[in-house]
């Protein structure tokens, strides 16, 4: 099985190098070779980022920036010839207030160490005086049933098992290690716990804590909850090795609100032959509040916007129905892309096809795609247009938040997947901002989304 | 035959899933692993990138620093049990000196505006005052030639044709430009031109000027060269449009010494089956003086170095011989590899392999082969191992500047290639420093060479 598997790679290379030097490009080569010039020398997505993230800035569900990049994706999808609807939804509305403090109040030699901590999205407050407790350090969830309520009440579980560094894929190790996130602060006051610290979503050792949701569950005492930098847990992890007990304080004055009133924002342009037939391409509008979303998910969204751009450069009238939608709360409730799905539903919709890019604005490398076999093997059929480009990772599997709730079984959902290994550097941190944005890779991924766009429409998925 | 092609890359990638679903994996697929993990769990490779940027800085042929880097090369092997010779080796001995001036002199309500240029490596200087003459602006040497001596003698040539954009490999963006900075100071000089500056070898606007080698050639008279920053490029361009003349003032203070006495360093260790048989893996350990030479080629040296940890930790025992290579005066003269390859060449050693990282520290996309068809075919049925590690452009091409003169017909030659897209940002700038390399995408180089290695010592190449 292997060797044949061995030989027949080994032809195709041969064949695809051959196939390179001697025949003609087909159409879609030569259509695939347009789009990447138009985004790479007349690409209009670097400069969307940046008024994104310098001019609006964070844009966190609920807040006045998220309705700022509301209204001017409404202007930046008109402009381009787009009729836009703003579709309304109702977000949570949480805000972090006065900057956290952290310290461990006192072992050894130290006295009053800060500590870099954040609020997780959705926590409640410490009081104005903090949390002071000792601090008691697990892994899983199954280290707190082993150490008991008596030695977890009263006492701040400190979640920290690093996000798995061989992992190839990054977003994997995140998958495997972001429960302690999510439903860390349920788990530990199950026990007694009086507050959650957690380590970082983060592959590197640096000082910049990570927020990201958590969730509370009725019934469950609800307790304050934060992400403590990488090299703070390691910190704090070498104390409880060396001393009986490690007391830490930490202030935290977060909020939430009523549920505020916010809006997708979704461009249409009508298919010219196959109106009913709907493409759709995305990112999400909202962002945390801990700095510009450049990466999560800015990049997604002028990626998503691109792909009208190039198309109105190119003089390409789609035969499908096209729509670049901005969903909003991605990250903090999933409101938008609820929504949007619910109404479609209601209005009988068909939607072909569904791409969203929220895995950053790095380097083209492939697709992750939800369908079925007849129709991943038509995809499959694509592969070598994009291989050229660098593009050769088509897989079976997850798409994407925003685009996954649309799931019917004929809707085949993509989720663009650029190279993962810095994604964690600058995920929901104070590092995510405009200048960790790379321009070349950016426009390198809004041709990739565009060329798939491009097939989608011209040959369709039915 | 595009359809012939389609059917089997798809059938490829059908077996392909199956074959990673169903089958027990291979020896090589558990090494590979074992190799990767070793890199990302157990890799040094970052800390002593760390070192040799942080603790030597920057090497240029000549310098103190590139001196220390011999001696810090020798120790670092020598901890990992090889055998290490320094082979002698005289090469340049130029120094920048005092920072560079310029600016433009006069035009309209611009005053003394300053630029930001570096001088070209070997250019001579100009003078205490520096020289202050009219700007002409050209994109080709055949400019040149339409222009003529009348209007070029007196001036200072302004070579600003960018790196173009739209190739998706950058590095051939760079062969395409670089003439001008290698070539320019010659070609302008024909003309009566009195300076050269050249726009930087950047992909992206910025403010940084991009040093590099230049060249001079007996009876054409010797005139300084710089390299200016893509935004002043820019700027000096447009003022050329607007009025009828500009005039710069540009200063450098660099000089020429005598060769001076220098080392490449090689490890070795003696192969267990095939002594006789020698696979080299290198990297250069001279980097330019504008910074930390991180990138270029701080990561392919200790890359190359991780190859020897790595089979420590794994406990493999090269049945091959293997040297790890650490070449000096790659940048601006190729000295030590030329010396490396004719002492391998008195000596009558088979080099039947060598592999070279010099194309930065980024997330791994393949290699670039030079071999025969046969050994080429041997390569291509190893593909699919790195295909796992999303590692999967093997291409018949130019393998690396050092490695490359030893090309014999037996030997084959590879360059590893990562990502190429940031690679400009930093080369030959002062923003080649040790932050701008990402560790994990570092250590999936080690790990992507290792692994190459590790086929090449099992396998063999004749």
């Amino acid at each position: 099985m292997y060797k044949i598997f061995v030989v027949i790679f080994f032809s195709i290379s041969t064949l695809f190098a051959q196939n390179a030097k001697n025949s003609e490009p087909s159409a879609d080569e030569k259509m695939f070779a347009k789009i990447y010039q138009g985004a790479l020398e007349n690409g209009q997505c670097y400069e969307n980022l940046r008024f994104l993230c310098k001019n609006i800035g964070p844009r966190l569900s609920g807040s006045m920036q998220a309705e700022k990049a509301v209204v001017w994706a409404k202007e930046v999808l008109e402009k381009l010839g787009m009729q836009v609807t703003l579709q309304e939804v109702m977000v949570p509305h949480w805000e972090r207030g006065e900057k956290e403090t952290a310290y461990i109040v006192e072992q050894g030699k130290i006295k009053n160490q800060p500590l870099r901590i954040c609020a997780l999205g959705g926590s409640i407050a410490t009081g104005k005086d903090g949390i002071q407790a000792e601090v008691i350090e697990v892994h899983q969830f199954e280290d707190l049933a082993k150490l008991g309520k008596d030695k977890i009440t009263g006492k701040i579980v400190f979640f920290n098992r690093p996000m798995k560094a061989t992992n190839i894929n990054a977003f994997l190790s995140y998958s495997q290690a972001v429960g302690q996130r999510t439903r860390g602060a349920v788990e530990a006051a199950k026990y007694g716990a009086v507050g959650v610290l957690v380590r970082s979503m983060n592959l590197r050792l640096d000082d910049y804590p990570h927020t990201g949701t958590m969730r509370y569950q009725d019934g469950i005492t609800k307790i304050p909850s934060a992400a403590i930098s990488t090299n703070d847990a390691e910190t704090i992890s070498k104390l409880l090795k060396q001393h009986e007990s490690v007391v830490v304080n930490y202030a935290m004055h977060c909020k939430t609100f009523p549920d505020a009133k916010s809006y997708n924002v979704i461009g249409e342009i009508k298919g010219s032959e196959f109106p009913n037939e709907i493409i759709a391409v995305g990112g999400h509008l909202d962002s945390w509040d801990m700095a510009e979303g450049a990466h999560d998910d800015g990049a997604g969204c002028v990626q998503a916007i691109e792909v009208m751009h190039i198309f109105n450069v190119l003089k390409i009238k789609p035969k499908r129905t096209l729509r670049v939608v901005m969903f909003m709360n991605e990250e903090n409730g999933l409101r938008g892309a609820t929504e949007y799905a619910k109404v479609a539903k209601e209005k009988k919709e068909l939607h072909v096809a569904a791409v969203e890019s929220d895995s950053g604005g790095f380097t083209p490398r492939g697709f992750s795609i939800d369908t079925s076999w007849p129709r991943m093997e038509k995809m499959l059929q694509w592969q070598p247009l994009f291989a050229k480009y660098n593009v050769y990772a088509f897989f079976p599997g997850r798409s994407a938040a925003d685009v996954g709730v649309l799931k019917d079984g004929r809707a085949t959902l993509v989720g663009f997947k650029p190279d993962s290994q810095r994604y964690f550097d600058y995920h929901h941190a104070e590092t995510d901002v405009f200048e960790a944005v790379n321009k070349r890779e950016l426009e390198l991924g809004s041709a990739t989304i565009t060329s798939l766009i491009y097939l989608f429409d011209k040959y369709g998925m039915e």
